[in-house]
């Protein structure tokens, strides 16, 4: 058999990575119920919101609220995103558990997506974890890690001299993100074995766009390289501005069934996600990309006789 | 790295799998110019339709005129569905090179997509390879081969048991077909390895369905367990009716380009597959389920400056 573990962790970015690319604003009261009902159903941990700039992003308009408004479930890790010094004050200040900082692998794509060279972004970071302390854990995204939409092919070797960057800083996790969709598994697998040589204690945490349908194949290859915490969207939410009419985040109920299916515990209810699922599509109001809402689980039988 | 072979076969279903789940008929001239085409872009096994009744699957009711009005390029093998003995006559005159008869490995799928017992299915089977004799080879898909849509989980032995009936005839070719999608990657590389292992010298073909966004993942399972070809359909054309709404086969140029992402050589063309694609999405008049087609591949690349 291929050598897997036996459970994994899923973590759910509907609240940021999905609202933001919406169109309408969605109600705070619909972010708290989703939110509180996500991590009634097993979710461990849950990004809730970006502290961004309302302008920049109305519908993440809300963080303080949200983050205020919702339940604190024991053992539940909630973070958000934090694109420099002024939103990690804010979101230390609601009390969130964890801060997401974000750097991307390519210079191209630090300045279109955060406005600044990647030395000013590590120049945030640091100031962040400053910040932070010891009371807030900080994570940090790599984004652009195993492709960038305009450079191309990003260096192994780049990725690893950010991460041994963070590990200087004592950073408490790492997400590497395939922000486009441009990764392939072979090359996951290779990264995220030489991480695990490199930095066996890191807490890493792969983050992958279904773009070019390869979402799940790639969390494959990083369980089989022994990756067992994955970034997901309830109903496959989030475009991707880079690829338009292509799909977003990988698909949480889609990846929540094949993990369970391969017997790898997530301790997250199938059928409940499932119906979470269908409840975002009315909300939303357009149709999601994933397919085991749609499709029923394999575990779903037809009746033998008519 | 991941252990994976250098070069894998593509077989294009979409001349059968893909059309005879439209509920229009495409015209003759088309399926033979696709079906062409496909040939010159590399493809090195099409399916190209299935004998069956007119009646039954009005959508192939020109099965004849199609074989006999391809080119049939040099290396490439043309293989068509045939349900009975007397759809094998009918694809033998027309000097087809392959015939691909059916079994289901569950017993209740079976009566339900060909009427019959399993054994009545084995007894049609037989007849078909000796009407074949040594002009025609004969392949054998077991439909179901990683869990039924009635009877849930199909117990490994009874494919395994199948298939060794399967040698004892000295079929030509075998294919595991996951028929409504329920297959899941450490199934598929468990039973993979068992066929490596009791039939080495096996031609074995995967055929998977993408209805619960799982193929590609299943695909990097087989390759890891040594399998070189893989059914695909041009767009991911080809529904599933046991799963309304969700999607059909794995996709062609999703696969190729997984592939080709991987140095997996499949010697087809992606752009000129592409483009294909493009066309058939203009002659079936609806979207389908194809992400690189609509996404580009990873090696679009966007200007650096806008």
């Amino acid at each position: 058999m291929l050598s897997l573990p036996r459970t994994a962790r899923v973590n759910e970015v509907v609240a940021r990575d999905g609202f933001q690319n919406e169109r309408q604003f969605l109600p705070t009261a619909y972010k708290i119920s989703l939110i509180n009902r996500l991590a009634e159903l097993g979710v461990r941990k849950i990004e809730t919101t970006a502290f961004v700039s309302p302008k920049a992003v109305p519908q993440l308009a809300d963080a303080e609220q949200v983050v205020r408004g919702i339940n604190r479930l024991q053992g539940v890790v909630y973070s958000a995103l934090v694109p420099n010094l002024k939103g990690a004050g804010r979101a230390i200040a609601c009390g969130i558990d964890e801060l997401n900082v974000v750097v991307s692998a390519s210079t191209t794509h630090n300045q279109k997506n955060l406005g600044m060279r990647v030395e000013q972004s590590l120049e945030q970071i640091r100031a962040v974890v400053e910040t932070a302390g010891t009371r807030t854990r900080v994570g940090v995204s790599i984004a652009t890690a195993f492709g960038c939409p305009y450079e191309g092919e990003v260096p192994r070797d780049k990725v690893l001299g950010l991460a041994e960057h963070f590990r200087a800083l004592s950073v408490n996790a790492l997400t590497l993100a395939d922000t486009t969709g441009m990764a392939v598994p072979d090359q996951v697998y290779g990264v995220c074995r030489k991480f695990a040589e490199v930095w066996p204690e890191l807490d890493l945490t792969l983050h992958f766009h279904n773009t070019r349908g390869l979402g799940l194949a790639n969390v494959l290859a990083g369980l089989a390289a022994g990756v067992t915490s994955f970034d997901s969207c309830l109903g496959g939410l989030g475009g991707c501005p880079f690829a338009p009419g292509a799909t977003g985040n990988i698909c949480t109920e889609d990846l929540v069934h094949m993990l369970e299916g391969m017997n790898i515990a997530t301790g997250i209810g199938l059928r409940e996600l499932i119906s979470l699922a269908g409840e975002l599509e009315q909300s939303v109001g357009h149709a999601l990309p994933g397919q085991v809402a749609r499709a029923g689980t394999r575990w779903d039988l037809h009746p033998k006789e008519e």
